[in-house]
Formats: structure tokens, C-alpha cells, sequence
């Protein structure tokens, strides 16, 4: 169908597009990182391959749904192309964002694995660590060598933030315009890092893990960044009604808390043969999701309470629980708490967004639906 | 004398503008967070109190620079007025910079105190051991809330990061103006992060000892944030020339080297009722500086070696390594290193460098001499 097909081809172009904005992003980085010797330069290196293997998910849904807003414009000018190359600088800022959030993020939480591959912390893990076997210094000093490597992911994201920044200082618009991307930029970094904090305060015990808290924070850690920056940059951009912008901001965030919330059911009730994770990781590290929320205001929570964050649940144990979570209604509950998150999404796009916008989010609605990774 | 209490009153009133400028900007931001709970907004009141109760050693260096290179201008309008106003944001957002940066040396280094008091991390952790004793689950969390305090330190670390970028971007400049400052923030952050990426290299072992190394890192960890940022800023702000931008940043940077190679003398060498720190904490956590990279290269290394990174070292043991690193001429090469940085600098100061900002540089000098903490 040629409709598929032109879809299809258009977003391979975006892909391009972003692809070839963030090389450039840290090509330029990477190669003045080299005057700072091997190692400084090895985090750019590194960081340009991740970031280049990402999805691109932030950038693609700020670009079509920027497109599909300046569609009705009709104008095909020189500053209509620069404004549209704009978009797509501040699109790939916000991928540079994403990963710096997920430096971070894997810092604090100790990971070396993203995705079945080693992030940049245990890239470097490994190559501290073979080189000490080749100095026979291995064995004598494996705690500096996580240390060396958590070090680099801090100070990777540092300058991932700082990219990021600068990408939206220095974007070619009126001062207004480019002060209220600023704003944006503030108010989201703000309610990533709250949420992040909860997040972090909850795995801790320093936070009681109550639903409201819950899902307060799945929306400031992951929906803000995720679905309201890349949106509302959109339609800033795309020089849209305000009213537009909120609309757009207020489905993105039932977009993003649905997928969150959707998230958490996979990894605990999804087929481990499809989403590629350990099937019993939330439960075994304890994880304070909306699911467990409920089971804990059941009577089945005494009985699952003796396996949460245990590390060493066994299949058979972590099967168990499950089983549990299911009949007590926890799944249920939390399957409603999407259906709620989709319904406020749909009467949203019945509102002020204009067409064309509301098919790029339906488009990205349609990825929940049947959705397995 | 008239002079010296002119001088000091001038100074007196840089520090209240500074402090005025530090206010609103963290106030600002300190009301904001009070939506996103009492966690988040304990990050900002605890960040207030402790940057508003630094020395601002970094905006009083930027804004006595720029009066001084402003003076012969005898300019008094409302352009003047603004200019010297952006002048004080960007000298408060270099103070934020340094406490970001501070902060996440602190998470890397694991340290608890600084100067004497708990630091932000510091008082995270007492909080929140408090709050566990009054809730009776202290002792089974312990790690879990240094976990949580480090968080709070890298995060809150990400936010004044934020924020310092956000003041240059949003600084009322001619666009040019405001890009070359970007341009100095980015150099800035990329030496910074590349100086503590070699210092923690140098301590984990990953990195070999050399004194070229160590002295490429002390001028990138401090004197290019400490000096030569807060000048070069100066004078594109006050509009001078770049020949006068560059001798002012040289000479920074050997009064940065000149003042970082003292602190490591005494740490080692100095009167601990002085300085106030443990006199042998350098040699216990075995840092590398510039005297044990020298002792390294005499006959006394194989004695020094058996102590050096000795965490259980005595007093006893302490005071005969510092003899031995006296005795093998260690503490006189650095004393001959300082000299060699003082003599660059003062060779700088009789170039293109104006009188008035020569004698800011030379006042600055000043307190290197007789310095005992």
C-alpha cells in the first residue's frame, strides 16, 4: 500500500535525519575529547556508540508530531527549512537527555547490562578489568575497577546534560522562543529528577511505597521526559496554539504512564521468551511497582510479602508469587489502572489536536496493543 | 588607610551582590521543588545553605577582574548598569558550577564531610538514619541510606549543573557575546570532567603516577574552573581584547597550579592545628600528587612504598614518612615547582595585562604567600 510505504519511507528519512544530527553532536565532542587523552576520549567513544544504537523514540515522536503540525502551513521557505533543521537539533538534544538520565539511572542502581549488552559502565568495567589481567594487577584491585567505571558513568552523563544544554542555548530562534525550550528543559529536568528521586526512595525504604506515590512517579521519572518534552517541544517549534501544546502534554502523559504501567505487568506476567528479561527481576530486587501496591492491601500480601526482594527467589517460589499476585487481583487492578490512563488519553485527542498529530499518537497508542517486549 | 578600607568595603559589597544574585537563584528554585514533596525540596534548602555559605572565591575573582578592566571606561549608563548585572548572574552561576562539581566528587570519593562539617550527602545520611531510629528500622537498612544520600548528591549535582547552564544561556548578552560564553562553559566542563577522570584513574590505579600526569591534572580538576574560567569571563564580558583574555587566562592557570601544588604541601608538610584537616590523610588514602611522584624516583620510595595507602597508618609511622619525604627532597622540588608557576605568572603580568586587574591578580597572589590552611 502506497500509504504504508510512504509512512514507512518518511520515517526512515527522520531516522537519517536524527541519526546524522547526533553524530555530528558528538563526532564533534569525540574528536576534541582526543586531546585529553585515551581514556577521556574512550567515554565519547562509547557514549557515541550507545547513543547511536538507541531507538530514537523521544526524537521521532518531537519530529512527527512537528510535521504533522506545520503540514496545513503549506511553506516549503528557507526559513521554514531552517526552522524544521531547528527541530531536529533540539530532537537530538533530547535523546543526548535520555541517555544522560539513563547514565545516571544506572549508576545509582549498580547496572552494568542494558538490553542483553553492557552499558557504558560496564564497557568500561570490562576493559579496566582486561587490562589488569594482561598487567597481572587483576585480583588486587576489582573494587577500584567498578569504581573507575561508576566514575566515568557520572561523569559521562555530566557532559551528556551539559550537550544537551548547550544544544538548547545555542538553537537558531527568537530569544522567546528559545528561552521557553529553556523553560521546558527546566521543568522537565526537574520532574525526571524528582521521580527518580521517589524511585530511588521507595527501592530504599525511605519512602512509603503508597499507589498515589507510585504512580506519581512513574509519570515524573519516565512520562515527562518521554512523552510531554518531546511533544510540547513540538508544538513550541511548530509555533502551535497553547491550547494545543497542553492538550498534546496532558495525552502524552496517559500515553506514558499506560506504557509504564504496562511495563511493569511484562515484567512480571509477560513471557520471558518475548521481552528477553529475567521473568522474577522486579520481584527479587524488590521493586515497588503500582502491582504490588495493590497486592499489599490484599490478604494475599502476607504470604507474597516472604518472597519480595528476596534475591535468591527460586523459579518455583517466583511462579508462585505470581500465581498470587494474579488471583489476588493485583494484574487486574493494574490492567484497569491502563484502560483508566487510555480512556483520559482518547478523550484528549477528541479535544483541540488538530488531525494529523493526533495519528502520530494514535500510531504510538497502536505500539501498546499487542505489545510483548 | 583609606585605600585598604575602600578595598574592603568594595569587597564587602561584591559578596552581598553575589550573595543577593545565589539567593534568587536557588529561592527560586528551592519554592518550585516544595511541589514535588519534602524529599526534593530538602535537596534545595540543604544546596541554599551550603553554597550560600561558601567563600565565593571564583564571582569575587570574575567581578573584581571586570571592574577593574571596566574602570578606565568611566562609562555610568543604564548599558553599564545592565552589563555589570549579567556580570553578577554569570559569576553566581559559576559558584553553582563549582558546587555541582564538588558535590559529585564528593559521591565519587565517598566522602561524608567537607571542611569540617557533614556536606550535603552528609546531613542526607544523618536525616535519614534519624528519621530510621524514630521509626525502629535502623540497623537493617544501613546501606540503603547512604545509597539514598549518594543519590541525592548526584542528582542534586545534575540540577546545579541545570541551572548554571541555564543562567548563561538565558543572560541578557548580544547573541555573539552569550555564545562565547557557552563555548567557555563547554571547555570548561570537558577540562574539569577529563582533571577528575585523571584523578580517580590516578587513585583506582588505572593510570600510571608520572608527574607530567599529575601536574596535567591539577590544572584540569581546578585551576581551569577556579581561575582561568572566571577571568576569561571577565574579559568578554567587560569587552576586552583577546590578547588580554588570553594573558589573563595563562596566568591563572599558574597561580591555579601554583595554589593546588600548596594545598598538597600542606596536606603532607603544614601545621594541622593550621589547616584543620587529618595531616596525614593524603598518605593514608595514597594520593597521587606531585611529592610522591617525585619520591617515587629517589632511593627512599622503598620505605615511603611500605606505608603509602596504608589506611591503619599510625602517627608515629606518619611523621617518619613525612621526614623521609622531606629528607629525599621531595618537599623541595614542589617548593621548586610553585616558584616556576609564580615566575610564569609574574611574567604575564607585565604583557598586555592592565594595571588595575594586575593588582586583583597580585592580591589574589598574595594570600598564596603565608598561607597555613
Amino acid at each position: 500500500m502506497t500509504i504504508t510505504s510512504s509512512a514507512v519511507r518518511s520515517r526512515t528519512d527522520l531516522c537519517s535525519a536524527i541519526e546524522n544530527e547526533l553524530s555530528g553532536l558528538i563526532g564533534k565532542r569525540a574528536s576534541a575529547a582526543t586531546a585529553y587523552g585515551a581514556d577521556f576520549a574512550r567515554l565519547w567513544a562509547l557514549a557515541g556508540k550507545n547513543v547511536l544504537g538507541g531507538k530514537f523514540v523521544r526524537p521521532l515522536l518531537l519530529m512527527e508530531a512537528y510535521d504533522a503540525l506545520r503540514q496545513r502551513h503549506h511553506e516549503h521557505g528557507p526559513a521554514e527549512t531552517r526552522r524544521r533543521e531547528t527541530a531536529i537539533s533540539i530532537a537530538a538534544a533530547i535523546e543526548l537527555l535520555h541517555y544522560a538520565f539513563l547514565l545516571h539511572d544506572d549508576v545509582i542502581d549498580g547496572d552494568l547490562v542494558r538490553r542483553g549488552h553492557p552499558n557504558l559502565i560496564g564497557s568500561l568495567l570490562a576493559e579496566a578489568s582486561e587490562t589488569a589481567r594482561r598487567d597481572g594487577t587483576d585480583g588486587t584491585r576489582a573494587g577500584s575497577d567498578l569504581h573507575w567505571a561508576q566514575t566515568g558513568g557520572i561523569l559521562m552523563g555530566d557532559m551528556l546534560l551539559a550537550a544537551t544544554h548547550q544544544s538548547f542555548a545555542r538553537a537558531d530562534l527568537p530569544h522567546e522562543l528559545r528561552l521557553r525550550l529553556l523553560d521546558l528543559l527546566e521543568h522537565t529536568i526537574n520532574e525526571t529528577v524528582a521521580g527518580e528521586q521517589l524511585d530511588v526512595g521507595l527501592g530504599d525504604g525511605v519512602i512509603a511505597p503508597d499507589l498515589r506515590t507510585i504512580l506519581v512517579m512513574c509519570g515524573y521519572k519516565t512520562a515527562t521526559y518521554t512523552f510531554e518534552l518531546p511533544l510540547r517541544a513540538a508544538a513550541a517549534l511548530a509555533g502551535a496554539d497553547f491550547a494545543v501544546e497542553n492538550a498534546l502534554a496532558t495525552a502524552g502523559r496517559h500515553l506514558g504512564l499506560a506504557f509504564q504501567l504496562q511495563d511493569d505487568l511484562l515484567s512480571t506476567f509477560g513471557d520471558p521468551r518475548r521481552h528477553g528479561k529475567d521473568p522474577f527481576s522486579d520481584l527479587r530486587e524488590g521493586k515497588e511497582t503500582a502491582i504490588i501496591a495493590h497486592a499489599r492491601t490484599t490478604n494475599a500480601w502476607p504470604d507474597i510479602e516472604s518472597f519480595f526482594g528476596k534475591p535468591e527467589l527460586s523459579v518455583d517460589d517466583g511462579a508462585h508469587v505470581r500465581r498470587h499476585l494474579s488471583a489476588c487481583g493485583a494484574e487486574a487492578f493494574v490492567q484497569g489502572l491502563i484502560e483508566e490512563q487510555m480512556q483520559a488519553f482518547n478523550s484528549q485527542l477528541t479535544t483541540t489536536i488538530p488531525a494529523g498529530v493526533r495519528n502520530v499518537l494514535l500510531d504510538l497508542a497502536g505500539q501498546l496493543e499487542g505489545r510483548q517486549s
